[in-house]
């Protein structure tokens, strides 16, 4: 056995794509099957996702099923899309053969309703057809959307020999086995065996002895980041799924929960950014704009609203002006507090750190801010009486931001708590919606201080 | 065998707490110990985290080492600090005994420098000492520092019943087998099999002819996100390390991925955040400051860069006061801007989505800023000249918001580029660096847009 060359680090070359191009442009179809069959399916995946659509459709075309199905999962989502519509109900049917039930019915549930009857009535293998038919029952969203029918089961009674024989057949349709689940003759879920533990047994032992009796499972109606989180505190590769019965009805593997601990991440990021789709930079303009207009013209709504606060204080510009020139760092002094508040509290929601009463977090905070602010108003109360010279206004520039800043990080820490504690997502509460609302606060409190210290 | 009652949804209540708490204060040993035995390390862990740190410490000196070194890896990190200062070097040598080879190196690097070899000293597993050492002298953000040694190994030259009889002793120190990897006689990796393999095998084949060789590895000094990302990509549960000679040092799991991943989008939010340390909500407030003041600090200076520009165009304030109060609105939108551009580019750069060239971006952010901020400026024109009736004015603030915004966009778009390209982790250019920043560029361009468009 020859040794192996397979770098890991696959290269997405110019030269690549461009090789590809030119043998699609000539139909060499046996140059091209040569070349792509050296590659993973998520690296061929990679180059059909800088063809034109027509050079990817006659790449998915040329290669047998059982790699493009693969291909089709890890293609971007929107090219997906396009490549679905160009192929006919019987091809993407036989694409739908070869993926696991979990990824078949993803794709499935990708394709406009009238489509996906005609597509499922295309699939030859009726269990097939009829575990996703199932799947697609589930919610997207919850442990039964995510999870696939494809595992390994054996019965109680069965010994380790017959054990052994018998999934030979079961394990071949079972890409990664991990965990064997045993089951009773009612097919609820009463143990779990690795392959291991099979290997290391007698032959003539029966599966309810050498089986583990403590075997984690969550419910087809659990909430997919809660399942995530539960297969990352126990270090799990696998969990069986159940009903409120017990009876097992499939499986969730470490990778989906890999894909949607990344989901989350990139999901949570760009709500902090205040944009409200999932897009990314390769996405058309129309679709960014889409995505980004809508926040961005929250943020416009606020910027006026803080020019109707300062018009109404103009009288108080004639006698000082230097206020009005430092409204700029009261407003992002509020929008930075804010955001650190809020993406510490967001955070500990999503690991589940935050325990313990609202009340104690909201002091705490509360100490925080005047801690900070206190520090911070000192040096600007430094800078404005050594340059200006003048006490009073140093006093009340340095006293609003100390306010401003406890306002600012209150309201950080509040809102987020507030939207969890009613089930909507508190990343909503970070980013845009928290730096205007904490710009117009500053703002308001900024003057209404400065009009009780000075008089104006 | 019964069945099972193993609830998934661990609860932390309060009672439990309490009651944990009654028993070691009784100091009753055996009703602790039949408590604590029901539950997951990770759980039991959950509890020792909410409790004093003597309370905690009488647990894990109660339990036995094999439960309390699983225990320790997940305690919060500053608890087991507290924790690993209370034991002496022979009982962390017990812990370190009973853990992996990676997390044994993981603790044993928390330690202070005096500590680490006091504690190395301590360990009577020869084997398990020389490869702890080993471990540690990779770089904690690298292949070595996330591998652990434990794996199966088998030769290319055996059968596939010597192998089985064999591994049965290397398998019962290795969790989870995942690939067993093949070796030639100089040790060097050329192949992989699954349990599954072996299980369905002849017994008396060569493994060299039943091994696949297309297995995948990284290097011993990859980086630990570029490992990461290629375990998510292939979907791979176990990779092997080498290192430059092809030489098999070791092997990362994927739940080491999963925290990594866990960890990195952490590290992202808290960095657009202005966060400039790994804390949570439940840290001192001094630790809460030192994370967070420097950033806080930034944007103060900003604040009083944007306080310098307004004073020096102050004598426009006699005749144009309007502009000034439209400050706050320049400064929120050339910040929303620049976080949202930058976000983008941030997320694309970790998903490694983002290829072709930097100007093609730069190009696109400019029509798509251009697109955006001609939109709202329509917005905001029609409301200052409908409520102000100045033409002239409208159209100075209007089209300084156009070309505020853009400068946002491209500064949102190009900084993270510039520094990915230049190896510094592109994540320091978005929140309160943008933000601050953007605000003084905004102002600066709004003022001198309205002295050209109104000839102050």
């Amino acid at each position: 056995m020859e040794e192996t060359q397979d770098n890991i680090q696959f290269q997405l070359t110019d030269e690549l794509i461009e090789k590809v191009e030119v043998l699609v442009e000539d139909k060499n179809d046996k140059e091209l099957k040569l070349l792509l069959n050296e590659y993973h399916y998520a690296d061929i995946a990679e180059i059909l996702d800088e063809l034109d659509l027509d050079d990817a459709l006659y790449v998915i075309k040329l290669l047998d099923s059982e790699t493009t199905s693969d291909v089709l999962m890890e293609l971007d989502e929107d090219n997906r899309e396009k490549v679905l519509k160009n192929l006919s109900a019987k091809e993407i049917a036989e694409e739908i053969e070869e993926l696991d039930t979990d990824d078949a019915a993803d794709i499935i549930a990708e394709l406009p309703e009238e489509r996906q009857q005609a597509v499922i009535s295309q699939i030859e293998d009726e269990e097939h057809k009829a575990e996703i038919r199932e799947l697609l029952t589930y919610d997207d969203d919850t442990a039964g959307g995510l999870m696939a029918k494809e595992l390994v089961k054996v019965y109680e009674t069965w010994t380790v020999a017959g054990c052994l024989r018998r999934i030979r057949g079961q394990a071949k349709d079972v890409t990664r086995v991990h965990s064997i689940y045993v089951v009773n003759k009612e097919e609820k879920l009463i143990g779990r065996l690795s392959l291991k533990d099979l290997i290391v047994a007698k032959s003539d032992q029966k599966i309810a002895d050498i089986a583990k009796d403590n075997v984690d499972y969550v419910n087809v109606k659990d909430d997919a980041e809660d399942v995530a989180r539960v297969m990352a505190k126990y270090d799990l590769e696998a969990i069986p799924v159940v009903d409120d019965n017990q009876t097992l009805l499939g499986r969730i593997t470490i990778d989906d929960i890999v894909d949607v601990l990344k989901e989350e991440a990139d999901k949570d990021y760009q709500l902090a950014a205040g944009i409200t789709q999932d897009v990314d930079s390769d996405d058309s303009i129309f679709d960014l704009t889409r995505a980004r207009l809508p926040w961005l013209f929250l943020g416009l709504v606020g910027g006026v609203g803080a020019f109707l606060i300062m018009e109404g204080f103009q009288e108080a510009f004639s006698k000082y002006a230097v206020l009005f020139f430092f409204t700029p760092l009261i407003a992002a002094m509020a929008g930075n507090v804010g955001v650190q508040s809020s993406a510490i509290i967001v955070q500990g929601l999503a690991n589940d750190d935050v325990k313990g009463s609202v009340n104690k977090r909201l002091i705490k905070e509360m100490l925080l801010a005047a801690l900070n602010g206190t520090i911070l108003a000192l040096f600007l109360f430094i800078f404005v009486w050594i340059t200006k010279g003048e006490f009073n206004t140093a006093l009340a520039i340095s006293v609003s931001l100390i306010a401003v800043i406890i306002v600012a990080g209150l309201i950080g820490t509040f809102v987020p708590l507030f939207l969890d504690k009613r089930g909507i997502d508190p990343a909503i509460a970070t980013g845009p919606f928290i730096t205007t609302s904490n710009d117009i606060f500053g703002i308001l409190i900024y003057f209404w201080i400065a009009k009780l210290i000075l008089g104006i």
